[in-house]
Protein backbone atom coordinates (compact mmCIF):
# COMPACT_ATOMS: atom_id res chain seq x y z
CA UNK A 1 0.00 0.00 0.00
CA UNK A 2 1.53 3.51 -1.24
CA UNK A 3 0.69 6.19 1.29
CA UNK A 4 0.02 9.52 -0.08
CA UNK A 5 -0.17 12.87 0.75
CA UNK A 6 -1.80 15.53 -2.28
CA UNK A 7 -1.12 19.01 -2.31
CA UNK A 8 -3.65 20.62 -4.33
CA UNK A 9 -7.28 21.74 -4.77
CA UNK A 10 -7.27 22.07 -8.58
CA UNK A 11 -8.32 19.94 -11.21
CA UNK A 12 -5.03 18.13 -11.64
CA UNK A 13 -5.28 17.07 -7.76
CA UNK A 14 -8.56 16.62 -7.84
CA UNK A 15 -8.66 14.09 -10.56
CA UNK A 16 -5.34 12.26 -8.85
CA UNK A 17 -7.79 12.38 -5.57
CA UNK A 18 -10.48 10.55 -7.13
CA UNK A 19 -8.14 7.79 -8.62
CA UNK A 20 -6.06 7.29 -5.50
CA UNK A 21 -9.63 6.96 -3.62
CA UNK A 22 -10.39 4.04 -6.17
CA UNK A 23 -7.63 2.27 -6.31
CA UNK A 24 -7.04 -1.11 -3.99
CA UNK A 25 -2.87 -0.28 -3.85
CA UNK A 26 -2.69 2.97 -2.52
CA UNK A 27 -3.87 5.35 0.32
CA UNK A 28 -4.77 8.80 0.16
CA UNK A 29 -3.65 9.87 3.56
CA UNK A 30 -4.65 13.65 3.42
CA UNK A 31 -5.01 16.57 1.15
CA UNK A 32 -3.44 20.03 1.58
CA UNK A 33 -5.11 23.14 0.51
CA UNK A 34 -4.38 26.53 1.33
CA UNK A 35 -8.13 27.06 1.16
CA UNK A 36 -9.85 24.31 2.74
CA UNK A 37 -13.28 25.12 1.06
CA UNK A 38 -12.14 23.95 -2.42
CA UNK A 39 -11.47 20.33 -0.72
CA UNK A 40 -14.08 19.81 1.41
CA UNK A 41 -15.65 17.34 -1.01
CA UNK A 42 -12.91 15.08 0.53
CA UNK A 43 -13.51 15.09 4.22
CA UNK A 44 -15.82 11.89 4.09
CA UNK A 45 -12.97 9.81 2.38
CA UNK A 46 -9.89 10.97 3.83
CA UNK A 47 -8.55 13.61 6.20
CA UNK A 48 -8.06 17.24 4.57
CA UNK A 49 -5.71 20.57 6.16
CA UNK A 50 -4.93 23.73 5.31
CA UNK A 51 -1.78 23.81 7.75
CA UNK A 52 1.57 22.91 6.46
CA UNK A 53 2.70 22.42 9.96
CA UNK A 54 0.40 19.49 10.19
CA UNK A 55 1.04 16.81 7.28
CA UNK A 56 0.57 13.08 7.70
CA UNK A 57 3.38 10.57 6.91
CA UNK A 58 3.51 9.14 3.84
CA UNK A 59 5.35 7.51 1.27
CA UNK A 60 5.35 10.41 -1.54
CA UNK A 61 4.21 13.98 -0.98
CA UNK A 62 2.66 14.85 -4.62
CA UNK A 63 2.11 18.56 -5.23
CA UNK A 64 -0.33 19.64 -7.58
CA UNK A 65 0.06 23.49 -7.83
CA UNK A 66 -0.17 25.95 -10.29
CA UNK A 67 3.17 26.16 -11.82
CA UNK A 68 4.17 29.31 -10.20
CA UNK A 69 3.78 28.50 -6.68
CA UNK A 70 6.04 25.17 -6.65
CA UNK A 71 9.50 26.67 -5.93
CA UNK A 72 7.83 28.81 -2.74
CA UNK A 73 5.59 26.11 -1.86
CA UNK A 74 8.34 23.52 -1.52
CA UNK A 75 11.13 25.55 -0.03
CA UNK A 76 8.60 25.43 2.98
CA UNK A 77 8.15 21.88 3.31
CA UNK A 78 9.88 20.08 6.27
CA UNK A 79 9.82 16.72 4.65
CA UNK A 80 13.79 15.07 5.16
CA UNK A 81 13.96 11.91 3.94
CA UNK A 82 10.35 11.91 2.04
CA UNK A 83 9.90 11.56 -1.57
CA UNK A 84 8.06 14.98 -3.05
CA UNK A 85 7.38 15.19 -6.14
CA UNK A 86 5.50 17.91 -8.97
CA UNK A 87 3.06 16.93 -11.62
CA UNK A 88 3.93 20.13 -13.75
CA UNK A 89 4.80 19.52 -17.61
CA UNK A 90 6.39 22.94 -17.61
CA UNK A 91 9.49 22.59 -14.82
CA UNK A 92 12.36 20.95 -14.35
CA UNK A 93 12.90 17.91 -11.32
CA UNK A 94 15.23 21.16 -9.83
CA UNK A 95 12.50 23.87 -9.38
CA UNK A 96 11.26 21.80 -5.94
CA UNK A 97 13.53 23.32 -3.13
CA UNK A 98 12.16 20.75 -0.21
CA UNK A 99 14.96 19.17 1.76
CA UNK A 100 13.88 16.29 0.41
CA UNK A 101 14.11 13.58 -2.21
CA UNK A 102 12.51 14.61 -5.10
CA UNK A 103 10.76 13.40 -8.50
CA UNK A 104 7.95 14.22 -10.90
CA UNK A 105 4.69 12.56 -11.46
CA UNK A 106 3.62 14.48 -14.83
CA UNK A 107 0.27 12.98 -16.16
CA UNK A 108 -0.01 13.99 -19.70
CA UNK A 109 -3.96 15.13 -20.51
CA UNK A 110 -5.54 18.11 -20.11
CA UNK A 111 -7.71 17.80 -17.24
CA UNK A 112 -11.45 19.81 -17.05
CA UNK A 113 -13.16 20.11 -13.76
CA UNK A 114 -16.35 18.05 -15.47
CA UNK A 115 -15.32 15.46 -17.41
CA UNK A 116 -14.06 12.13 -16.44
CA UNK A 117 -11.01 10.67 -17.83
CA UNK A 118 -9.74 7.26 -18.00
CA UNK A 119 -6.21 6.97 -16.43
CA UNK A 120 -5.50 3.68 -18.22
CA UNK A 121 -5.07 5.71 -21.20
CA UNK A 122 -3.15 8.65 -19.49
CA UNK A 123 0.36 8.53 -19.87
CA UNK A 124 2.73 9.21 -16.97
CA UNK A 125 5.90 10.71 -17.08
CA UNK A 126 8.17 9.90 -14.41
CA UNK A 127 11.42 10.90 -12.85
CA UNK A 128 13.34 10.42 -9.31
CA UNK A 129 16.71 11.20 -8.88
CA UNK A 130 17.12 7.53 -7.64
CA UNK A 131 16.31 3.90 -7.94
CA UNK A 132 14.07 3.14 -5.34
CA UNK A 133 12.42 6.60 -6.05
CA UNK A 134 11.74 5.64 -9.38
CA UNK A 135 10.47 2.30 -8.96
CA UNK A 136 7.90 3.55 -6.56
CA UNK A 137 6.43 6.11 -8.70
CA UNK A 138 6.50 3.72 -11.04
CA UNK A 139 4.09 1.24 -9.09
CA UNK A 140 2.38 4.15 -8.24
CA UNK A 141 1.88 4.98 -11.83
CA UNK A 142 1.29 1.39 -12.27
CA UNK A 143 -1.83 1.40 -9.37
CA UNK A 144 -3.86 3.81 -11.77
CA UNK A 145 -3.12 1.24 -14.86
CA UNK A 146 -1.30 4.21 -16.19
CA UNK A 147 0.34 3.77 -19.81
CA UNK A 148 4.24 5.05 -17.48
CA UNK A 149 7.13 6.61 -19.19
CA UNK A 150 10.58 7.37 -17.88
CA UNK A 151 11.21 11.00 -19.09
CA UNK A 152 13.99 13.42 -17.94
CA UNK A 153 13.66 17.10 -17.11
CA UNK A 154 15.36 18.19 -20.44
CA UNK A 155 12.71 15.66 -22.48
CA UNK A 156 9.32 16.42 -20.41
CA UNK A 157 10.06 20.65 -21.14
CA UNK A 158 10.10 20.17 -24.64
CA UNK A 159 7.50 17.20 -24.75
CA UNK A 160 4.97 20.10 -23.28
CA UNK A 161 5.60 22.76 -25.52
CA UNK A 162 4.87 19.55 -28.44
CA UNK A 163 1.16 19.26 -26.56
CA UNK A 164 0.81 22.98 -26.73
CA UNK A 165 1.00 22.43 -30.21
CA UNK A 166 -1.66 19.46 -30.66
CA UNK A 167 -3.28 20.85 -27.47
CA UNK A 168 -3.52 24.47 -27.06
CA UNK A 169 -3.19 25.46 -30.83
CA UNK A 170 -4.98 23.22 -32.03
CA UNK A 171 -7.91 24.20 -30.07
CA UNK A 172 -7.38 27.99 -31.21
CA UNK A 173 -7.69 26.58 -34.88
CA UNK A 174 -11.05 24.61 -33.72
CA UNK A 175 -11.93 28.30 -32.55
CA UNK A 176 -10.86 30.07 -35.58
CA UNK A 177 -13.16 27.53 -37.68
CA UNK A 178 -15.52 28.20 -35.58
CA UNK A 179 -15.28 31.92 -35.76
CA UNK A 180 -15.51 31.50 -39.81
CA UNK A 181 -18.86 29.19 -39.32
CA UNK A 182 -20.74 32.06 -37.13
CA UNK A 183 -19.78 34.61 -39.37
CA UNK A 184 -21.51 33.00 -42.03
CA UNK A 185 -24.26 32.02 -39.92
CA UNK A 186 -23.19 28.56 -39.89
CA UNK A 187 -23.56 25.85 -36.98
CA UNK A 188 -20.03 24.85 -35.83
CA UNK A 189 -21.65 21.29 -35.70
CA UNK A 190 -21.16 20.78 -39.26
CA UNK A 191 -17.15 20.87 -38.79
CA UNK A 192 -17.50 18.16 -35.87
CA UNK A 193 -17.08 15.00 -38.13
CA UNK A 194 -14.11 16.01 -40.00
CA UNK A 195 -12.73 17.34 -36.55
CA UNK A 196 -13.23 13.94 -35.71
CA UNK A 197 -12.03 12.60 -38.25
CA UNK A 198 -8.24 14.38 -38.47
CA UNK A 199 -7.92 13.15 -34.88
CA UNK A 200 -8.58 9.52 -35.67
CA UNK A 201 -6.72 9.56 -38.67
CA UNK A 202 -3.36 10.07 -37.17
CA UNK A 203 -3.81 6.59 -34.47
CA UNK A 204 -1.80 4.51 -36.95
CA UNK A 205 -0.55 6.96 -39.92
CA UNK A 206 1.91 9.52 -38.90
CA UNK A 207 0.27 12.75 -39.36
CA UNK A 208 3.10 13.23 -41.88
CA UNK A 209 1.51 11.04 -44.07
CA UNK A 210 -1.78 11.96 -43.27
CA UNK A 211 -1.28 15.99 -44.37
CA UNK A 212 -3.46 16.62 -47.06
CA UNK A 213 -4.79 20.55 -48.10
CA UNK A 214 -4.38 23.22 -50.64
CA UNK A 215 -0.75 23.75 -49.25
CA UNK A 216 0.16 20.35 -49.51
CA UNK A 217 -0.69 20.26 -53.13
CA UNK A 218 0.70 23.88 -53.43
CA UNK A 219 -2.22 24.43 -55.08
CA UNK A 220 -1.94 28.49 -55.02
CA UNK A 221 -4.87 29.33 -56.63
CA UNK A 222 -6.95 28.03 -53.93
CA UNK A 223 -4.50 29.74 -51.12
CA UNK A 224 -4.85 32.99 -53.07
CA UNK A 225 -8.99 32.42 -52.99
CA UNK A 226 -9.07 31.35 -49.15
CA UNK A 227 -6.77 34.85 -48.20
CA UNK A 228 -9.08 36.88 -49.76
CA UNK A 229 -11.79 35.55 -47.30
CA UNK A 230 -10.32 36.05 -44.29
CA UNK A 231 -9.66 38.51 -41.71
CA UNK A 232 -6.54 40.03 -40.92
CA UNK A 233 -5.73 37.64 -38.02
CA UNK A 234 -6.44 34.68 -40.44
CA UNK A 235 -4.80 35.58 -42.77
CA UNK A 236 -1.99 35.59 -41.70
CA UNK A 237 -1.85 31.99 -39.01
CA UNK A 238 -3.33 30.62 -43.02
CA UNK A 239 0.06 32.38 -44.64
CA UNK A 240 2.07 31.05 -42.20
CA UNK A 241 0.96 27.74 -41.74
CA UNK A 242 0.38 26.99 -45.54
CA UNK A 243 4.17 27.68 -45.83
CA UNK A 244 5.28 25.72 -43.14
CA UNK A 245 3.14 22.70 -44.85
CA UNK A 246 5.35 23.85 -48.26
CA UNK A 247 8.21 23.99 -47.29
CA UNK A 248 7.80 20.41 -44.68
CA UNK A 249 7.13 18.49 -48.16
CA UNK A 250 9.97 20.59 -50.01
CA UNK A 251 7.71 23.29 -52.74
CA UNK A 252 7.97 26.54 -52.84
CA UNK A 253 5.06 28.90 -52.87
CA UNK B 1 -35.23 5.23 -57.22
CA UNK B 2 -33.04 7.85 -57.72
CA UNK B 3 -30.65 7.00 -61.12
CA UNK B 4 -26.72 8.12 -60.79
CA UNK B 5 -23.82 8.22 -63.04
CA UNK B 6 -20.78 9.25 -61.27
CA UNK B 7 -18.07 10.64 -62.91
CA UNK B 8 -14.76 10.23 -61.48
CA UNK B 9 -12.24 7.43 -60.17
CA UNK B 10 -10.69 9.11 -56.72
CA UNK B 11 -11.80 8.92 -53.44
CA UNK B 12 -14.56 10.83 -52.80
CA UNK B 13 -15.91 9.30 -55.75
CA UNK B 14 -15.12 5.61 -54.47
CA UNK B 15 -16.46 6.19 -51.16
CA UNK B 16 -19.85 7.93 -52.70
CA UNK B 17 -19.82 4.51 -55.37
CA UNK B 18 -19.69 2.28 -52.52
CA UNK B 19 -22.39 3.98 -50.72
CA UNK B 20 -24.76 4.20 -53.63
CA UNK B 21 -24.31 0.50 -54.41
CA UNK B 22 -25.61 -0.27 -50.93
CA UNK B 23 -28.24 2.12 -50.68
CA UNK B 24 -32.22 1.11 -51.37
CA UNK B 25 -33.14 4.08 -52.59
CA UNK B 26 -30.61 5.12 -55.59
CA UNK B 27 -29.65 2.85 -58.61
CA UNK B 28 -25.66 3.19 -59.62
CA UNK B 29 -26.22 3.01 -63.47
CA UNK B 30 -22.92 3.23 -64.65
CA UNK B 31 -19.53 5.09 -63.45
CA UNK B 32 -16.93 7.08 -65.68
CA UNK B 33 -13.62 7.74 -65.28
CA UNK B 34 -10.84 8.77 -68.04
CA UNK B 35 -8.59 6.15 -66.86
CA UNK B 36 -10.93 2.93 -66.82
CA UNK B 37 -8.52 0.66 -64.90
CA UNK B 38 -9.36 2.55 -61.27
CA UNK B 39 -13.04 2.26 -61.38
CA UNK B 40 -12.45 -1.57 -63.05
CA UNK B 41 -12.83 -2.93 -59.63
CA UNK B 42 -16.80 -1.33 -59.88
CA UNK B 43 -17.17 -3.14 -63.23
CA UNK B 44 -19.08 -6.51 -61.31
CA UNK B 45 -21.96 -3.87 -59.97
CA UNK B 46 -22.46 -1.54 -62.40
CA UNK B 47 -21.24 -0.01 -65.80
CA UNK B 48 -18.03 1.68 -66.12
CA UNK B 49 -16.94 3.63 -69.08
CA UNK B 50 -14.41 5.90 -70.19
CA UNK B 51 -16.00 7.57 -72.81
CA UNK B 52 -17.72 10.46 -72.55
CA UNK B 53 -19.94 10.10 -75.10
CA UNK B 54 -21.45 7.09 -73.40
CA UNK B 55 -22.98 7.97 -70.61
CA UNK B 56 -26.04 6.49 -69.40
CA UNK B 57 -29.49 8.22 -68.82
CA UNK B 58 -29.91 9.17 -65.14
CA UNK B 59 -31.64 11.98 -62.42
CA UNK B 60 -28.59 12.95 -61.27
CA UNK B 61 -24.80 13.14 -63.12
CA UNK B 62 -22.39 13.87 -60.02
CA UNK B 63 -18.61 14.91 -61.02
CA UNK B 64 -16.33 14.26 -58.18
CA UNK B 65 -13.01 14.84 -60.20
CA UNK B 66 -10.51 16.75 -59.13
CA UNK B 67 -11.64 20.94 -58.43
CA UNK B 68 -9.27 22.40 -61.20
CA UNK B 69 -10.57 20.03 -63.94
CA UNK B 70 -14.74 20.23 -63.36
CA UNK B 71 -14.68 23.75 -65.56
CA UNK B 72 -13.33 22.17 -68.56
CA UNK B 73 -14.76 18.90 -68.01
CA UNK B 74 -18.29 20.03 -68.01
CA UNK B 75 -17.80 22.54 -70.74
CA UNK B 76 -18.16 19.03 -72.60
CA UNK B 77 -20.87 17.06 -71.45
CA UNK B 78 -23.68 17.12 -73.93
CA UNK B 79 -26.87 16.81 -70.76
CA UNK B 80 -29.25 19.07 -71.52
CA UNK B 81 -31.94 19.46 -68.91
CA UNK B 82 -30.35 16.99 -67.07
CA UNK B 83 -28.86 17.59 -63.50
CA UNK B 84 -25.33 17.96 -62.94
CA UNK B 85 -23.59 18.80 -59.85
CA UNK B 86 -20.00 18.78 -58.25
CA UNK B 87 -18.75 17.20 -54.93
CA UNK B 88 -16.53 20.44 -54.35
CA UNK B 89 -16.46 22.49 -51.22
CA UNK B 90 -14.33 25.11 -52.64
CA UNK B 91 -15.59 26.22 -56.07
CA UNK B 92 -18.88 27.63 -56.95
CA UNK B 93 -22.02 26.27 -58.62
CA UNK B 94 -20.96 28.24 -61.70
CA UNK B 95 -18.08 26.82 -62.30
CA UNK B 96 -20.13 23.97 -63.81
CA UNK B 97 -20.13 25.08 -67.48
CA UNK B 98 -22.33 22.33 -68.49
CA UNK B 99 -25.72 22.83 -70.61
CA UNK B 100 -27.44 21.82 -67.91
CA UNK B 101 -29.12 22.45 -64.58
CA UNK B 102 -26.57 22.80 -62.12
CA UNK B 103 -26.16 21.77 -58.32
CA UNK B 104 -23.70 21.02 -55.70
CA UNK B 105 -23.09 17.80 -53.43
CA UNK B 106 -20.90 18.51 -51.40
CA UNK B 107 -19.90 16.05 -48.11
CA UNK B 108 -17.46 17.72 -45.41
CA UNK B 109 -15.26 15.07 -44.61
CA UNK B 110 -11.65 14.25 -45.44
CA UNK B 111 -11.92 10.75 -47.43
CA UNK B 112 -8.69 8.19 -47.32
CA UNK B 113 -8.29 5.39 -49.84
CA UNK B 114 -8.43 2.81 -46.62
CA UNK B 115 -10.83 4.48 -44.44
CA UNK B 116 -14.19 3.24 -43.95
CA UNK B 117 -16.16 6.48 -43.67
CA UNK B 118 -19.80 6.15 -41.56
CA UNK B 119 -21.70 8.34 -44.00
CA UNK B 120 -24.58 8.83 -41.64
CA UNK B 121 -22.10 11.03 -39.63
CA UNK B 122 -20.84 12.87 -42.92
CA UNK B 123 -23.01 16.38 -43.12
CA UNK B 124 -23.92 17.16 -46.96
CA UNK B 125 -24.18 20.58 -48.22
CA UNK B 126 -26.26 21.24 -50.96
CA UNK B 127 -27.13 23.79 -53.16
CA UNK B 128 -29.47 23.80 -56.56
CA UNK B 129 -30.89 26.89 -58.50
CA UNK B 130 -34.50 25.61 -58.05
CA UNK B 131 -36.83 23.51 -55.61
CA UNK B 132 -37.64 20.21 -57.49
CA UNK B 133 -33.50 19.96 -57.64
CA UNK B 134 -33.00 20.77 -54.35
CA UNK B 135 -35.30 18.61 -53.00
CA UNK B 136 -34.36 15.18 -55.46
CA UNK B 137 -30.55 16.20 -53.98
CA UNK B 138 -31.82 15.86 -50.32
CA UNK B 139 -33.53 12.69 -50.95
CA UNK B 140 -30.28 11.31 -52.10
CA UNK B 141 -28.27 13.18 -49.07
CA UNK B 142 -31.46 11.27 -47.08
CA UNK B 143 -31.06 7.99 -48.39
CA UNK B 144 -27.12 7.52 -47.21
CA UNK B 145 -28.16 8.66 -44.01
CA UNK B 146 -26.84 11.40 -44.32
CA UNK B 147 -27.42 15.03 -42.22
CA UNK B 148 -27.92 17.20 -44.92
CA UNK B 149 -27.41 21.21 -45.15
CA UNK B 150 -28.74 23.94 -47.45
CA UNK B 151 -25.40 25.92 -47.85
CA UNK B 152 -25.19 28.71 -50.91
CA UNK B 153 -21.58 28.76 -53.02
CA UNK B 154 -20.59 31.83 -50.98
CA UNK B 155 -21.15 30.44 -47.78
CA UNK B 156 -19.76 27.14 -48.84
CA UNK B 157 -16.52 28.26 -50.20
CA UNK B 158 -15.83 29.88 -46.29
CA UNK B 159 -17.04 26.49 -44.90
CA UNK B 160 -13.97 25.30 -47.00
CA UNK B 161 -11.31 27.78 -45.65
CA UNK B 162 -12.74 26.74 -42.04
CA UNK B 163 -12.47 22.99 -42.84
CA UNK B 164 -8.42 23.54 -43.66
CA UNK B 165 -8.23 24.94 -40.20
CA UNK B 166 -9.62 22.48 -38.33
CA UNK B 167 -8.47 19.66 -40.64
CA UNK B 168 -5.16 20.27 -42.70
CA UNK B 169 -3.45 23.34 -40.19
CA UNK B 170 -4.74 21.11 -37.31
CA UNK B 171 -2.85 18.18 -38.79
CA UNK B 172 0.20 20.06 -39.13
CA UNK B 173 0.10 21.25 -35.51
CA UNK B 174 0.05 17.19 -34.84
CA UNK B 175 3.36 17.62 -37.67
CA UNK B 176 5.26 19.77 -35.50
CA UNK B 177 4.20 17.52 -31.95
CA UNK B 178 5.79 15.07 -33.86
CA UNK B 179 8.69 16.36 -34.95
CA UNK B 180 9.51 17.43 -31.89
CA UNK B 181 9.09 13.88 -30.07
CA UNK B 182 11.14 12.51 -32.55
CA UNK B 183 13.91 15.29 -31.99
CA UNK B 184 13.80 13.70 -28.26
CA UNK B 185 13.31 10.27 -29.31
CA UNK B 186 9.99 10.44 -27.39
CA UNK B 187 7.15 7.82 -29.33
CA UNK B 188 4.77 10.31 -30.43
CA UNK B 189 1.96 7.94 -29.04
CA UNK B 190 2.44 9.64 -25.78
CA UNK B 191 1.24 12.64 -27.25
CA UNK B 192 -2.11 10.71 -28.75
CA UNK B 193 -4.50 10.44 -25.77
CA UNK B 194 -4.15 14.67 -25.45
CA UNK B 195 -4.76 14.57 -29.00
CA UNK B 196 -8.35 12.61 -28.59
CA UNK B 197 -9.25 14.35 -25.43
CA UNK B 198 -8.69 18.20 -27.18
CA UNK B 199 -10.87 16.72 -29.79
CA UNK B 200 -13.14 15.61 -27.67
CA UNK B 201 -13.93 18.42 -26.08
CA UNK B 202 -15.75 20.49 -28.51
CA UNK B 203 -18.44 17.69 -29.08
CA UNK B 204 -20.20 20.11 -26.35
CA UNK B 205 -18.73 22.64 -25.32
CA UNK B 206 -17.32 25.75 -27.75
CA UNK B 207 -13.52 26.06 -28.19
CA UNK B 208 -13.74 29.34 -27.12
CA UNK B 209 -14.57 28.00 -23.94
CA UNK B 210 -12.21 25.20 -23.49
CA UNK B 211 -8.70 26.96 -24.55
CA UNK B 212 -5.85 26.35 -22.20
CA UNK B 213 -2.59 27.05 -22.04
CA UNK B 214 0.24 29.70 -21.21
CA UNK B 215 -1.00 32.07 -24.11
CA UNK B 216 -4.82 31.79 -22.79
CA UNK B 217 -3.28 32.35 -19.12
CA UNK B 218 -0.53 35.05 -20.51
CA UNK B 219 2.22 33.23 -18.58
CA UNK B 220 4.90 35.49 -20.30
CA UNK B 221 7.66 33.39 -18.22
CA UNK B 222 6.68 29.97 -19.63
CA UNK B 223 6.17 31.25 -23.51
CA UNK B 224 9.51 32.89 -23.49
CA UNK B 225 11.14 29.58 -22.13
CA UNK B 226 9.28 27.63 -24.60
CA UNK B 227 10.48 29.53 -27.78
CA UNK B 228 14.34 28.96 -26.88
CA UNK B 229 13.49 25.21 -27.06
CA UNK B 230 12.07 25.56 -30.81
CA UNK B 231 13.33 26.03 -34.37
CA UNK B 232 12.91 29.00 -36.16
CA UNK B 233 10.04 27.31 -37.90
CA UNK B 234 7.88 26.06 -35.18
CA UNK B 235 9.18 29.44 -33.21
CA UNK B 236 7.36 31.36 -35.48
CA UNK B 237 4.21 29.51 -35.73
CA UNK B 238 4.06 29.15 -31.84
CA UNK B 239 4.71 33.13 -31.70
CA UNK B 240 1.81 33.81 -34.29
CA UNK B 241 -1.06 31.50 -32.46
CA UNK B 242 0.08 32.55 -28.96
CA UNK B 243 -0.12 35.81 -30.59
CA UNK B 244 -3.23 34.95 -31.65
CA UNK B 245 -4.81 33.27 -28.54
CA UNK B 246 -4.19 36.09 -26.15
CA UNK B 247 -5.41 38.90 -28.97
CA UNK B 248 -8.42 36.94 -28.80
CA UNK B 249 -8.87 36.89 -24.66
CA UNK B 250 -8.34 40.45 -24.52
CA UNK B 251 -5.07 40.38 -23.07
CA UNK B 252 -1.86 41.67 -24.87
CA UNK B 253 1.89 40.03 -24.38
Amino acid sequence: MIKIVLIGGGNVASHLANQFIDSKDVQLVQIYNRNILKIEKFKSVTKITNDIQKLEKADIYIIAISDNAISYFSKNLNLKDKLVVHTSGALNLNCLKSDSKKGVFYPLQSFSKNIKIDFSKVPICIEAKNEKDYKLLEKLAKSLKSPVYNVSSEKREKLHVAAVFVNNFTNHLYHLGEEICNSEKLPFDILKPLIKETSNKIKNISPKDTQTGPARRNDTNTIKKHLNLLTKNQQEIYTLLSNSITKMYGEKL
